[in-house]
C-alpha cells in the first residue's frame, strides 16, 4: 500500500478526509498547510485544500478524494461507497452532487465568501440571506429522504454522511442552524442524526485532530 | 436492458445527459419537461431536471446521471468514465467536482440565479461580477490543465469533457466568453478544444435534440 498523505487544515473541508481515513482506519499522515501556501499552490494551482497525495498519485476536491479513498481500498476496509454499477451507486453520486453544490457551493461558500471573508470577496448581506434560506430548503428536501430511509442517507453509514454532517457542523457554527426554516416535522430527525454521527468513534479521532492541529 | 427515460428540458442541463446517451448509443426516450412541472415535483422535491429513469430506479443531478450511466453499461459501449478504483477514475471525480462546483453552482449559477431570473431570485450584480471572474479564473486552471494533457481533459474524450464543454456553452450564450480574462496562450487552447469536441456527432445529434425539443 502506497504512503497516504493528507494536506490541509482540519479546520475547514479537510475534515471531512480525516473523517474519512479514520472510519477506514488506513494509516495516513496529515500535513497541515493553510489555503493558498506556497507548498500548497505547487500542487494546486486554486490555492485549495485538501489535496491528497497517495504514492505519486496527487488529487484535490474533498468530496472526490473521499470517493476515490473508498474505491481505491475497497475490500480492505468497511464499505463507505457502495460499488460502481449499482442503484446504491447512482444514489450516493446524485447525494454528492447534491451535498457540494446546493449546501456548499450555493449555501455556506456564499457565506464564507461574501460575509466571513468580506474584507477579500466584497460583503454582499442580499446574496448570503439568499444562500442562507437555499442552504435551509435544501437540508429540509435532505431529511425527509433520511426519514423515509432510516438512520444514515443510503441506509447504512456512507462517505454521504460525512459530507452532510461536515455541512451541518459547519452551518452551526455560522448559526444558520439551528433555524426556524427547517420544517417543525423534521428538527427531531435532524438532531437524532447529528447525535447519531457525531458519537461515532472515527468522527470524535477526527475532532481530536481538528484541535490538535492547525 | 431495463427502458432508459431521460426527463427534462434539452435547452438546460439534460443537455448533458443527451449528449452522454447518444455517446452512448443506447436507446432512451427523451420527455421533454420543465423545471418545477407538476411530473418534475412528483418525482424531485427541488422541481429540478434531468431526472433519469432506469426502469423502476429513479435519480437526479446531471453529473451523477452521466457517472451512473458509464457505470451501468460499462463494457457495453465505449468507456466515458474509468473503472472505479484506478487513478483515472480519481481525477475524473475531482475534474467533475470542480466543474460542478467552480464553474456552475459558483459560477453560471449565480448569473442564472441574480442576472437572467432576478425577478426571482433579486438582482445582485457584484455577486454576478464575482461569479464571472471566478468562472474565468477556474477555467484558466482547467485550460492549463488540458493543454499538459492533450486532445481531451482525461486523454481521451470522457464524461468530464461533457460538463466542462457544457459551460463553456453556456458561458458563451451568456457573453463570458469569449473574454479577456482568459490568458492569451490559452485561448488557441480553448477554441481548438470546442471545435474538437463540437465535431463529434454525438454532440450534433445532441445539439439537434435541443433545437427540436421544448
Amino acid at each position: 500500500m502506497a504512503d497516504l498523505v493528507l494536506i490541509g487544515t482540519a479546520k475547514a473541508r479537510p475534515f471531512r478526509n480525516v473523517w474519512m481515513l479514520e472510519e477506514l482506519q488506513v494509516p495516513y499522515t496529515l500535513r497541515p498547510e493553510i489555503p493558498r501556501s506556497p507548498e500548497v499552490l505547487a500542487m494546486n494551482r486554486s490555492g485549495k485544500v485538501p489535496i491528497l497525495k497517495h504514492g505519486n498519485f496527487i488529487m484535490t476536491e474533498s468530496a472526490a478524494i473521499n470517493t476515490y479513498l473508498a474505491d481505491a481500498f475497497r475490500g480492505h476496509v468497511p464499505e463507505l461507497v457502495p460499488p460502481a454499477g449499482s442503484q446504491l451507486r447512482g444514489r450516493y453520486e446524485e447525494l454528492v452532487s447534491c451535498i457540494i453544490t446546493e449546501l456548499d457551493a450555493q449555501g455556506l461558500w456564499i457565506h464564507r465568501k461574501h460575509e466571513a471573508m468580506k474584507q477579500f470577496f466584497g460583503h454582499i448581506p442580499e446574496a448570503v440571506q439568499h444562500a442562507q434560506q437555499h442552504f435551509c430548503n435544501t437540508v429540509n428536501i435532505l431529511l425527509a429522504q433520511l426519514r423515509e430511509v432510516g438512520d444514515y442517507l443510503l441506509g447504512n453509514f456512507s462517505a454521504a454522511d460525512i459530507l452532510l454532517v461536515h455541512c451541518l457542523d459547519w452551518a452551526g457554527v455560522i448559526k444558520w442552524l439551528p433555524s426556524t426554516s427547517i420544517e417543525s416535522e423534521l428538527q427531531p430527525v435532524l438532531e437524532q442524526y447529528l447525535e447519531r454521527c457525531h458519537k461515532r468513534d472515527a468522527y470524535q479521532r477526527a475532532v481530536a485532530q481538528r484541535k490538535a492541529k492547525l
